[in-house]
């Protein structure tokens, strides 16, 4: 075994743009034709005019066959923040997804085969996705349901090599303790390419996050927890500044801030500090959430609310049913502020407590907020560095996007995902809930299951070398 | 900051026995004194005879302040194992607990100030503790409790610098998702060293866990955390084969069988797979489980009961109390495996569920029950390599003591504690839920919260150098 050489192989395709089945520019626009392509037509219905899902006895939103999710309450007690209780709907799918992506090396690049997928709740309809998502029993085909593509060569009928093998957090303010499988797998045999499917490069997938809205949140989540070993460059490829620094922060060890123990230290403290007391109530008894035919929502409009809508989808076959999404109350910002501290890149990570988390607290961007209820000063309390983030300098702007969430249970949420080269002068003290995080850690922590949340998960993807 | 500093501390302070304060042997007569200068009478009383514990409406066992710790009932379904559902008796207590050390450089040598600590259930009543063991009430003075000895130097108080923080869990099959915060901080103040403490070093507190009941479980817990910066020895201090070979095996990173991302694919692929649902239901709806008036147990007799006792202790002070507390039905193993392989040991880790887990799946010594059990044929199935265990030759047992369960919930209740070289020609395939891992690998899984169990930790904190 050649150490680390599924590292070597992530860090090629990340710094790999030509491609000869077909370029980033000729890739954007096959998902914008797809996407023109495609007639799908949303509307909002009533919840009782969803045939297959019920309000049970205690007003929870379920699915016929009891499978999928469900809409259900809980009450929260915690001693983080200002709001020592509350109630709120949230979403209930204890099953793991399987969310996989295929790759295959062609002239020694590693090459993954990403699919350009319709998700109703999608702005945009078609993003590019994984090669499967799939929840585990279409998986494991216990229920023999449809049968997802590609499903041979991550079950072991066929031959594969685990690349890499992750289980992830969701949502932790909407799903209750919901966590994804991250798998990457590599086939050596000649693959059959389905319609729909194509062959990219691991950089053309980070080029393509420059762009609002193209890559969706499952495959953002699945290439987040690549990881590179970046000290095998050695002066391999050409790079920007920009790109030196990147690479300075996923390579140096010695410059770091904190070390590995003492941030462990931290997050030891603040679990030991903070409470989390979950109990699961029936939806009919969730305070200040009021349902009427058509949603669920919050006395104050705030947060979010729970809408039915019939999809109609008209392509090569067409599709029709109806099913409950989630719906914001306002578009949110996701932004990581960063600076050069021993002449290193070092994140501003946030020990963040969701109602949903499964251990308390995560590990958030910088900021992480919906913008509209820090706006109209409807909020509890004001996040911190919201102001720094909104009057930032446009130069000081390193990447900025709209990314969707996930459009099987969002509808049409994207968020404003920003990273933020901080000036001189921001202080290196921070308060208690934050702290510095080089590249190298924060692909540590990474890659153990649930530190990183989903939105840290969705910036640290957009992170290119060129 | 100089790096890995701590560790290095830390690395000197394990390759220390002479100690101007106490010798070694000192130590040990000095616990054995303790323990004699003390007379305790521990009783079994009928459960009614305890008067600050009663049963209530659903049969669970509570202190009448609503505080400490409760017996309460779970019903457990999984598709691990041989038995899809089972309901047990579980020790319910929610607070985290504090376990610290205190540490002080003398000479440039870190001393660790041990407590010889009475608990009612230990076997010999007085063990080596922690400096600190504390509720989170008590810690934080919450309730105004009487204060613990030394807490200004942890709350913050008196100066002090972290050197280790940990949340670690733990029994999984006694303790409902318990866990303990495990700390140790340097002071650099001169500090009292009250009556039944004493400064040793971690070399002499390792060289003490040869001994059969003398180190307590709370103690191994802690100093199992403890990393060491093996690298900076540079052939600094004699030592033995074994000890260069354990050294390898924290040092080495190239000759692992299986790299940490593999062993990360391996943990996400069985708690992807196996389900762990877990329900509190009331103590009294517990199948299978009989209340008397002197004990609570499995209608078997297997597994262990809960027995009500009173505590007379008299010494500079006479106290006498009652509690509850956990009877083994029978004394178990727990041993490592462990097996050169590339030229470096390799320590044969399982996967194991226990219904108290936090997630799932812990990482557990290869072999871990209790032997009563399976020797009497009792068992729903026999563990992986017990026979070998049992079948050892002499020469191959690297470590073997008894070793004590925490003396404050646990009446009498001591494990055979195992480290066995295999032979050369045993396999180094092994079933799915098995894997072999370095001593640097289990270092770093054993940092991150929740991967190794208490039971592998105990045997992790025997390792030793000299």
């Amino acid at each position: 075994m050649i150490k680390d050489e599924k590292k070597i192989l992530f860090l090629n395709s990340a710094f790999t743009l030509e491609n000869p089945f077909i370029s980033t520019e000729d890739a954007l626009e096959w998902l914008k034709k797809e996407n023109k392509g495609i007639y799908v037509k949303i509307d909002e219905i009533k919840f009782s005019e969803m045939p297959d899902w019920y309000f049970d006895e205690g007003g929870n939103l379920r699915h016929n066959s009891g499978k999928f999710f469900s809409i259900e309450g809980i009450n929260v007690r915690t001693n983080w923040g200002k709001v020592p209780e509350w109630s709120q709907p949230i979403i209930n799918q204890p099953e793991v997804g399987y969310l996989g992506i295929i790759t295959k090396k062609f002239n020694g690049i590693l090459y993954f085969l990403m699919q350009a997928k319709i998700e109703p709740g999608n702005i945009n309809y078609v993003q590019l996705s994984p090669t499967i998502q799939a929840t585990r029993s279409n998986y494991s085909q216990v229920h023999k349901g449809k049968r997802p593509l590609y499903l041979e060569y991550f079950n072991g009928d066929k031959k594969s090599r685990v690349m890499l093998d992750q289980l992830q957090s969701e949502q932790g303010a909407r799903f209750l303790k919901k966590r994804n499988r991250n798998v990457i797998i590599e086939v050596e045999d000649e693959i059959e390419v389905h319609e729909n499917f194509r062959w990219l490069t691991l950089g053309q997938i980070k080029k393509m996050m420059m762009n609002d809205n193209v890559v969706n949140m499952d495959t953002r989540t699945v290439i987040s927890g690549i990881p590179f070993d970046v000290e095998n460059l050695n002066g391999k490829f050409d790079h920007s500044n920009l790109s030196k620094d990147i690479i300075n922060s996923y390579i140096d060890t010695e410059n770091c801030l904190n070390e590995t123990d003492e941030i462990i230290s931290w997050i030891t403290r603040l679990k030991s500090k903070y409470d989390l007391d979950v109990k699961q109530i029936p939806l009919n008894k969730v305070a200040r959430w009021t349902k009427d035919e058509y949603s669920i929502y919050h006395d104050d409009r705030k947060y979010f609310s729970v809408i039915a809508v019939n999809v109609h989808i008209d392509n090569r076959e067409v599709k029709s049913w109806s099913q409950p999404l989630i719906k914001s109350a306002q578009e949110g910002i996701i932004a990581f502020l960063i600076k050069k501290i021993n002449g290193i890149y070092h994140f501003l990570v946030q020990a963040k407590l969701e109602a949903g988390n499964f251990d308390i607290i995560e590990l958030a961007p910088t900021l992480q907020c919906l913008t509209g209820n820090y706006r109209k000063g409807l909020s509890e309390y004001e996040p911190e560095f919201l102001d720094y983030v909104l009057n930032v300098k446009p130069e000081q702007i390193l990447y900025s996007a709209f990314q969707s969430e996930e459009g099987g249970r969002f509808y049409r949420e994207q968020n404003s995902n920003l990273i933020i080269e901080v000036d001189e002068n921001f202080p290196v003290e921070v308060p208690e809930n934050f702290i510095w995080m080089t590249l190298n850690q924060i692909q540590t922590f990474l890659k153990f299951n649930n530190y990183l949340n989903i939105e840290a998960r969705s910036l640290i993807s957009s992170v290119r070398f060129i």
